[in-house]
């Protein structure tokens, strides 16, 4: 009767841990370029640098009114597209054409769908009422100065690095990717590019595990 | 009233293929190691260099034998681990202890698991008789030499870098990365390293498409 001693998984696990330091287990961090931080582990907390928005937004195509003005009809004073801002303040009376994600102007405090409301040359009707704030995403409503937008820890996918990007990221800290090293053993095992005999096979788990370990985020010995 | 020319989708799609030559849109293929090759397409057959197993293999740790000898006891002639092989053969009467993975020696034909094996000194009994071809996997059972293992367009995970690997292939030949350029528009985009006034916003967009082109294997400009 031969009796062979096995480690079991907690054993082996435990004897490692043992003999590892403390200070080697602390995750490294790292500065990396937001274009090439897509799979990396965020090592900071990043927060808005400004609200978002910044000023009323509408959220469609249409007229920037003001609602208690609404139904009936008002003289259209101008158009405010994405990326333009209208410095004045709507007068009584008044509607400015404005295109989805242009800021609201002063004075108006709705939105009428284009969809919902008839042109004729210089003046719009609107058939229905609306509700003040309709179709408009106030001042800070997706997120405050100083709020967390995405948290330590995170691992920086499309979404992250979109939000990352909108708050003006374009380098950010990481956590260093943990280094796997992979020891196949055993004495029927050659490398791949060897000719094995009848009796042996070749490294192929080494291959495999280390795509593994760098789909998981590590960095593959 | 202003009307605004669009493009629907099909049109500006065929705009953009009727101006692209055909030369251009030809996969172009590259060699690259193994171990860089996780997440490409593979662009050759790949096939079989040898039987898999090259020879009939255990797939227990037990006795190599005749399953036409037990149940029975038999004389234990030996041992073979995997990695080593038996150039003998087996005589009547006659077993030799073996391990899961390592090859059937000759003259045997079932394997005994040592589960079900009696062992005393250099004698092994079995109370239960066994069938032929017990516990055994027969050359070639996996694949044939010449079979295809990993076909063109298959993309290479872990299991496809384990069979390339298995298989001897340490390079492979895959087609490029298609490239992919990211052009975002818009008045109201500025560079994700600038600060955007109130009515503008960092390109964000740019960044989260390069993210989803990587992940979907292209190479984003």
């Amino acid at each position: 009767m031969v009796f062979v001693a096995t480690l079991r998984f907690p054993e082996a696990r435990q004897m490692v841990l043992d003999r590892v330091s403390a200070a080697a287990m602390v995750p490294q961090t790292e500065e990396v370029a937001l274009e090439h931080a897509a799979g990396r582990v965020l090592a900071e907390d990043v927060v808005a640098d400004r609200d978002y928005p910044p000023l009323s937004r509408s959220l469609r195509d249409g007229y920037a009114l003001r609602a208690s003005e609404v139904p009936g009809g008002l003289r259209v004073k101008g158009e405010i597209r994405a990326g333009e801002m209208f410095r004045g303040t709507l007068g009584a009376g008044e509607a400015m054409e404005i295109m989805t994600g242009a800021p609201m102007p002063a004075g108006a405090d709705a939105v009428l769908m284009v969809e919902q409301a008839r042109r004729e040359g210089k003046r719009v009707h609107a058939d229905m009422a609306i509700e003040a704030g309709a179709h408009v995403l106030p001042r800070g409503a997706e997120a405050r100065q100083g709020d967390l937008v995405v948290g330590r820890g995170a691992r920086i996918g499309f979404p992250e690095a979109a939000m990352l990007a909108t708050v003006g990221r374009d380098v950010v800290s990481v956590y260093a990717r943990p280094r796997v090293a992979i020891l196949a053993t055993g004495d029927e095992i050659v490398e791949v590019r060897e000719r094995p005999a009848d009796y042996q096979i070749r490294n192929s788990n080494a291959y495999s595990l280390a795509v593994q370990v760098r789909n998981a985020g590590g960095e593959p010995e």
